[in-house]
């Protein structure tokens, strides 16, 4: 884990363009602009084919039990790639456990899921699908279903071609994968990081300047402001239960170490004000609120009503354009796919 | 009603040119190709940023009291329109009264649900959002909703720029019948009908002429091929109690007249191959069998095999190409946003 070190002290007395280049600068020492091209994904390269069927399967509702979700209904692209809930409803109605992370940029992310429990998100595809509160299916029900449709295989041969066999639950998560990196979305923040003074205002630039003089950015960082790096919520300050539920003891139950009780992934902040409400227990609807926890919890600074605003507006400038999505026609059924099931087991 | 009349005896031992535009000539006197432009709707004049606006509002599950449903959710563009299951899964898990019948091409049918209960879309658009096994919602708190965010009270401004008051229930539900309209899908049977002989090969044109020759025709007929006229269910012999349940007396309940017991719109067929099950009850999966029950229950007629794949063959030319659809960015929640609820009343 980290120390939080508030790396710079920025004058906010400073003006002009020494100024504006010296923020840049250090900007730039903690932030990356989002790629130009779809990001490379490890073990998994990209294709065409492969992103195509990776479209298809997020939004196939049948790779859920009851044919009522797909990875769209919690990560839903109109409303910034999560579903506007405090946790997501699935199978059966019943709540899951944690707030639905954006889908949108999550490539870039150093691990996913709250407690980053899954390396990537081929790992993290499978886990929703397979979830008894989510998705409720199987991985054999899943791979049944898709070989029932003779377009899926086709799909399946043209994108794993050297595969023996195309069609399987890990192939499945490669291609939602290959999609789910091309949903980049940049932002201004991404122009004033390239170079575009005009791309922030000057309340934003102060937000800027005061989310890193402040120590925010010692974890929300990087190409995604945050998205890697674990650290206790409540690192000086607890919040109350209600945001902070004792049951849930975040990445303690992935690494069950002691010092991991209460550890989060330090959330990805880009397209954060349009993905309320927040933090895992999805309980603080208001961004500025929200911020305030964070800087009373984890840096023991109590922020004035004008910083906080300043930093809301500087979280703005992270709302990115989600790029075009055509709805896919999916194969129709066959007399030999799995049908739906609302059945609560 | 009208009466079951077996319009024309086809003879199915004519070859050639003459068979062929006999054959289109008779299809041409019961079914209308597709227009090659949206349909204008009645009190309902369109323009882009309508169709712009029902697009958002068409996907957005903030017009449900729960956040999960949209009308896209029962009426998925991915498949076929509609939502694959026997009747809808909705709020708190509830199951709806019918199965969903598809939006795509419904602006051409002559009244909306399988009872005909709604005029049009714009009427249809309100009632799901209503019902409280769908999306449990309140015209009230649905204008609520849609006054909190800036960007839809735009939306509203510029779309019915001539209104006192744009934002309203009504006006949502005319411009989802703007954004609905646009929802066509010429088929293999239009360039039949226009003209073009390669479009069905001899399977479909044999199933085309017993469709009409056994009096399928009778009551799917028209630019839908159905959606028009309402006939009984088991007009000569009732299918039994699992596809035709005792409790849903169908149009009855719409006009309280005995005659309407079990009375149903006839259904459209475009793309009923990707639009199983089947019946307002869902329950039968393979459209072989649904083809089967029809023609005994509504003619009278033990249809062979190969005529049932025949039509059936016929129908799939029915399968038309979804316009491009691309997902729009919705407007986001403010302060003042109504909070989802799943809670069921």
């Amino acid at each position: 884990m980290k120390t939080l070190i508030p790396i710079l002290l920025v004058s906010t007395a400073m003006t002009g363009a020494a100024f504006a280049d010296d923020l840049r600068a250090t900007a730039l020492e903690q932030f990356k602009p989002l790629p130009s091209t779809v990001p490379n994904v490890a073990d998994n390269p990209t294709s065409p084919e492969k992103v195509d069927l990776g479209r298809a399967l997020f939004f196939d509702p049948r790779l859920s039990a009851s044919g009522v979700f797909s990875c769209y209904s919690c990560h839903n692209l109109t409303t910034g790639g999560d579903d506007n809930l405090e946790t997501s409803i699935g199978h059966g109605w019943q709540k899951g456990p944690r707030n639905s992370p954006t889908v949108l940029n999550s490539v870039l992310n150093e691990a996913q899921f709250w407690d980053g429990r899954a390396d990537d998100l081929k790992a993290q595809a499978k886990g929703p699908i397979q979830a008894g509160v989510e998705m409720a299916n199987t991985p054999e029900n899943v791979v049944v279903t898709l070989n029932s449709m003779p377009d899926y295989v086709a799909m399946f041969g043209t994108a794993f071609a050297d595969d023996a066999e195309p069609v399987s639950f890990d192939n499945m998560a490669r291609a939602i994968e290959s999609f789910e990196a091309t949903l980049i979305t940049p932002a201004p923040f991404d122009a004033y990081l390239n170079g575009d003074d005009t791309a922030l205002n000057d309340d934003e630039k102060a937000g800027l300047a005061l989310f890193i003089d402040k120590g925010c950015s010692s974890c929300h960082s990087g190409v995604n402001v945050g998205g890697h790096g674990y650290y206790p919520f409540g690192l000086v300050e607890k919040p109350g239960a209600d945001i902070l539920p004792v049951g849930d003891k975040g990445r303690f139950k992935v690494t069950e170490t002691v010092d991991d009780e209460y550890v989060f992934r330090a959330a990805p902040l880009r397209n954060v004000t349009v993905t309320a409400p927040y933090f895992h227990s999805g309980k603080v609807w208001d961004l500025k609120v929200a911020v305030q926890i964070m800087a009373e919890s984890q840096l023991g600074e109590e922020l004035s009503d004008t910083e906080t605003d300043q930093i809301v507006a500087f979280l703005g400038t992270l709302e990115g354009a989600v790029p075009p999505v055509t709805l896919p026609t999916l194969p129709a059924e066959t007399a030999s796919t799995p049908r739906p099931t609302a059945e609560v087991k």
